[in-house]
């Protein structure tokens, strides 16, 4: 743990919802997790799911599960694999269950920073640089770190620690490859999620090995340690809608989060909120979609249906369990919500800007209106034959 | 060694001119391997720079070399060096002294490949996805196959071994920062070559790792193995030119190469030569440019002035042990001669295509004419400040 920290930024600005029931969340409890432990989850298919991932290939029928499919993803995790791997014997999962091992020590002299605002500014440059697609700066809010964490090796709790003199996350958005988004579900669209982690594997390992050359702490996080949506909200990077994901005014939902705790002195962001809530209250195209049912269809509310949810915060919050047990039936993950999300757009195209000025206005009822028949499921079979 | 294979492609028709005099070469005899056992380019300054990449930061005086550039720099390794230490308890420095290690096993069942035609044009697809730059594939050659590679423990000579059934190679560009190689010579401008290393790692392991699990044997290499330019000339990639890079239609010299060796079904690409060495033969703006004239003014010629040239083929070769002592002198890379080659440009904007045409035609002498006044250092500060 962190010592009691809470963030300069309001909930409220944030879209944070806490009440007096919050518990930070305790690692051995995420979904996957418990897929190791909670007979609940764990199953011959649970198990066969992990296992697809680190086997030769998995083929099966239909067009999206053949053995190419599989390659494919399979090949897109490999960088993050070998980063996850590498201290497995002592019970690091890293970038999952433990943050990434530094590769370099803290520089013994530190670049004397006088203004915290350019060196957010450089900061963002060289994130860039290492090929974040987003980067927002927040401070340091021990609420969203990990009671504990997952020693897995027996599964036992460990102590979820970091370095004395952390002052500030900074959260990067990597995006995923809409193309096999389009093509969710499907083996071939899991490539899109295995791409999007080992490019957040290298971007958080160079940038923290940046500011470490730097003189100051850095430590790489993927989904270890702290719970990144939240963060990411607080550091003005994007609004949280029904499908339990981060929309950006950039790519949507369409992205995954990784973050760094540092001690490197930097300006804060703010949250920006603009609409994305009053929007989701009128729309449940993901909750609809969802072939298992695990997204609400009502207003936020605090708790949730298992002990996968994070206690004592009003949000949407999907029921996990059946949630995997879906990814476990398709031997890949699953993203249908994200594949319909009307705010899954390019909005680095002019009239996907359009839409969006649209959805965040009073008229988001016409902006649902024209989102009708899109967000349908690509063949991967035409991923494969397009040019 | 592969066993005695030789391309499908004529040397006349990639550029290539071997003579009887055609010798293999020994890795121990590149510049960085001699480094390491050669007193004649070992010396307290080669030692520093190559301790300068695996330290926390390393600055001087001058812009571009102070304690950020250097941070920079070496935090865009890192990918490169995780991988590139993983089996040095082997004698491993994979991806410079060894092939790097496949982290999955051949599928057991192989995909049936009834078109190899469709089939380079898949790999060519998920190499794209994977973020190489640029792929062409061509047969395997041993000429370019090291005699021997170095066990890194001792520098003794190593068997240069491939698995059995290889038969294409499949070599890919990696573009690098148009920005900061504006900027050699720069500890900044070093940064444009360690994340063009970095991404070469993950893109060979990741598209070798899809190959293996489609039941082929792919073996992931970087400067490792073989001689990449040859290679890269037969796979039609580009031209040879003066400053020793290859010329390719798209970045010019302005990227690095990688390969695969593999067992895997291919159609192969032919060499199309536009006419760079003819334009190489009226320019010599890089031999004017190295500061330590390690470029050769003159046609293309059999030989070169040390061990570390190639025997027996003729063509502009550069004299390394002056080459690489500037470099220890900079305790960074030097790539003066890439920045202001005249092909150094973005070929995706149509006024640098157009360009093109010129420098490939006849009147090729007014292209040069067009081209005076460009190819001058960026200051790495005006980098930084930029947006």
């Amino acid at each position: 743990m962190v010592k009691e920290l809470h963030s300069d930024v309001s909930d409220k600005a944030a879209g944070i919802d806490v009440t007096d029931g919050f518990e930070p969340f305790a690692q051995r409890n995420d979904i996957f997790t418990r897929a190791f432990w909670d007979p609940a989850v764990r199953c011959a298919r649970s198990d066969a799911f992990f296992a697809s991932y680190r086997m030769e290939a998995t083929p099966r029928r239909g067009d999206g599960f053949g053995q190419r499919d599989f390659a494919l993803r399979n090949a897109s995790w490999l960088i993050s694999d070998v980063m996850t791997d590498r201290f497995a014997d002592q019970g690091r999962r890293e970038g999952f269950q433990a943050p990434i091992s530094a590769d370099t020590p803290v520089a013994p002299v530190a670049l004397k920073v006088t203004d915290s605002n350019e060196m957010s500014r450089e900061i963002k440059k060289v994130a860039r640089f290492f090929k974040a697609d987003l980067c927002g700066i927040t401070g340091v809010d021990s609420r969203w770190h990990y009671s504990t964490r997952i020693d897995t090796r027996d599964l036992s709790d460990a102590p979820n620690n970091l370095p004395e003199g952390i002052t500030s996350v900074i959260v990067l958005g990597h995006e995923m490859d809409a193309d096999l988004v389009d093509t969710y579900p499907a083996a071939t669209a899991g490539a899109a999620t295995g791409r999007a982690y080992s490019q957040e594997a290298a971007t958080v390992m160079q940038l923290a090995a940046y500011i470490r050359n730097l003189g100051y702490e850095a430590v790489p996080s993927m989904n270890d340690t702290a719970l990144v949506i939240p963060y990411a909200l607080q550091a003005g990077l994007g609004e949280y809608a029904r499908n339990q994901m981060v929309i950006t005014p950039q790519f949507g939902p369409r992205l995954r989060f990784s973050k760094i705790f540092t001690s490197l002195p930097l300006a804060h962001d703010s949250p920006k909120p603009q609409g994305v809530r009053a929007f989701c209250d009128i729309c449940t195209k993901c909750a609809e979609a969802c072939p298992v049912k695990a997204l609400p269809f009502g207003p936020p509310e605090v708790g949730g249906t298992n002990i996968s949810a994070l206690k004592g915060v009003r949000k949407w919050t999907s029921d996990a369990e059946k949630c995997f047990g879906f990814w476990a039936k398709l031997a890949s993950d699953c993203a249908i919500c994200l594949r319909v999300c009307p705010f899954n757009r390019d909005f680095r195209k002019w009239h996907h800007r359009l839409w969006l000025r649209l959805a965040l206005s009073p008229l988001r009822r016409v902006a649902l209106w024209f989102d009708r028949g899109r967000g349908g499921r690509k063949k991967p079979g035409a991923w494969w034959s397009a040019p």
